[in-house]
């Protein structure tokens, strides 16, 4: 079904509440939901509300919770989502973040205690349409293997970078740390298909292509041994710096009623104070590197109506209803 | 040849100075070629002198040249080499960039204007030692194709990233966008071995094994689509936000009289200030890792004697009598 971009929000709203949230809550997280259809990833958009609609009945997320926000330096912006979204924690500290990295030129977002954070890009993209580079990484449940292991040590851990650019929506690129999404071994199991070689192994740390094996076994990091260490380093970022759960430790996000307590870590950065004239210039450099070939990510940010499949929709309302 | 650190130390000085390097310079540079030895680097160790007294030698490296150093904001430590090496402005920075971030909890490392950096590690690592977590990047001459381009775009771009662990030397690690660095094909050459499939294209744009057709051509980057993001995340913090050449506009490294004027970008970080006890955690976390298979890199950091081929010690040598 086609809705506009307020009907679509409208909807999300009404079945957060729904499921128990606040609206600050519910209003956070639909802006989020939209966004992500919006930039085409609708794996992390309507599709995943269902998670947190489970997750606000079962306790897994915090339905009311505001976040306590610390300023421990003039540099530092931390959150403590207390079994909450991740979505609201930013939304609360967002002015905050802007003006102390538009004054000093870098300021770090630690959050810890969240939810999974839905799309990383969305954060990022937030930033770099304020003028600022954003880097980012979260981490989540053990669902993905690494270099030897046989067994799941790391979320799917992705990490997101976004930059301004001269009249252009802002480069964007938002990528789990695996060679590819849970969501989408789920979509092909939904399908009956097969899953290519190297997505994931099964319980036993066997490579596999069955799709249903595969979401009890765990993923693999793509890019092999540098791809391992960029996993590490999300990880590290995510759950170490901010205090979070490590992945190992996180409960699920599917089931239970413990939050997996998860970190989301954004270094953001005002390039202008580094390099006046940083936005202009990367608007030429990436015309240059587009007519070599070079693929910019994050270009296309569609803001007519979205798809939401009929089904979804009647999952969502029935919300309405329990 | 076998060579005591201080002895291998003195050796680099001696070649440095009288390949017309200030002191200062020289000091600085033999300070990280050792420490590229010890960390089992040797490729950016003393095996890439050359390149740097070649450079004092032809003008493309400033030899006696002090950096200046700017403090924009309180967290921002920005340097520009005026065409001399990493290595002593980092030097020169260190221990504003140590108390900056010990009280602050974030601060950045901007340089411009710099030979290419060697062993990007040595930076991340120091930072490690004395407590921080540290990401860094740096670019240089293009000679790294990405994503479907048919030429070189990028440097090899690397990525290093390094934290403090309780009781062990630092996790560091420090890789290059490119599915393998060039010094590396061109030792095979140097063997008069093939190369792998995968690590370079030719002249033409073309796949090839031969590693003096892929040292006419260009290097491809790892990870497919995921790793052609990262390579871009790096040229945009190392070029862009450094105000530095981009890889495109950059002078050879080997050739010609003028700097590759390459960018190095690192980001600082306190854990202790935005997580108490992070490196006591996180060597536990290491622990638990280790125990599942997943390789913690750069744990091995030897401060015994050093191999230096004779080969190489004679065109070091050489340099004494120039």
């Amino acid at each position: 079904m086609r809705y506009d971009l307020n009907n679509a929000r409208e909807l999300a709203i009404r079945v957060c509440v729904a499921a128990g949230a606040s609206k600050a809550v519910a209003t956070s997280l639909a802006e989020a939901a939209v966004a992500a259809e919006c930039s085409g990833r609708s794996g992390v958009g309507f599709a995943h509300l269902p998670d947190y609609l489970e997750g606000f009945l079962s306790g897994r997320i915090a339905a009311t919770e505001e976040p306590d926000l610390l300023f421990p330096t003039p540099n530092i912006v931390q959150a403590d989502a207390k079994g909450g979204i991740a979505q609201l924690c930013f939304d609360r500290a967002f002015e905050e973040l802007l003006s102390r990295t538009k004054t000093y030129g870098v300021t770090i977002f630690s959050l810890k205690n969240s939810y999974t954070v839905g799309e990383l890009g969305y954060y990022v993209r937030w930033l770099a349409r304020e003028g600022l580079v954003a880097f980012a990484s979260t981490n989540g449940p053990a669902l993905m293997a690494a270099g030897q292991s046989a067994e799941a040590v790391y979320g799917t851990n992705p990490l997101a970078f976004a930059a301004p650019v001269e009249n252009r929506p802002p480069l964007v690129f938002d990528q789990a740390s695996s060679a590819t999404a849970f969501v989408n071994i789920r979509q092909v199991a939904e399908r009956g298909e097969e899953i290519p070689e190297g997505w994931a192994i099964d319980e036993r740390g066997q490579s596999t292509l069955d799709p249903r094996e595969a979401m009890k076994g765990a993923l693999l990091n793509f890019g092999g041994t540098r791809g391992a260490n960029i996993a590490l380093m999300v990880e590290i970022l995510a759950a170490g710096t901010t205090g979070a759960n490590w992945s190992l430790d996180a409960p699920s996000f599917e089931e239970g009623s413990e939050s997996p307590g998860a970190g989301l870590f954004i270094v953001t950065i005002n390039p202008e104070l580094l390099s006046p004239g940083f936005s202009k210039r990367l608007a030429s450099q990436i015309e240059r590197l587009s007519s070599k070939g070079i693929h910019i990510p994050g270009g296309s940010y569609q803001t007519d109506d979205i798809e939401i499949p009929s089904s979804l929709v009647a999952t969502l309302e029935s919300y309405l209803i329990k």
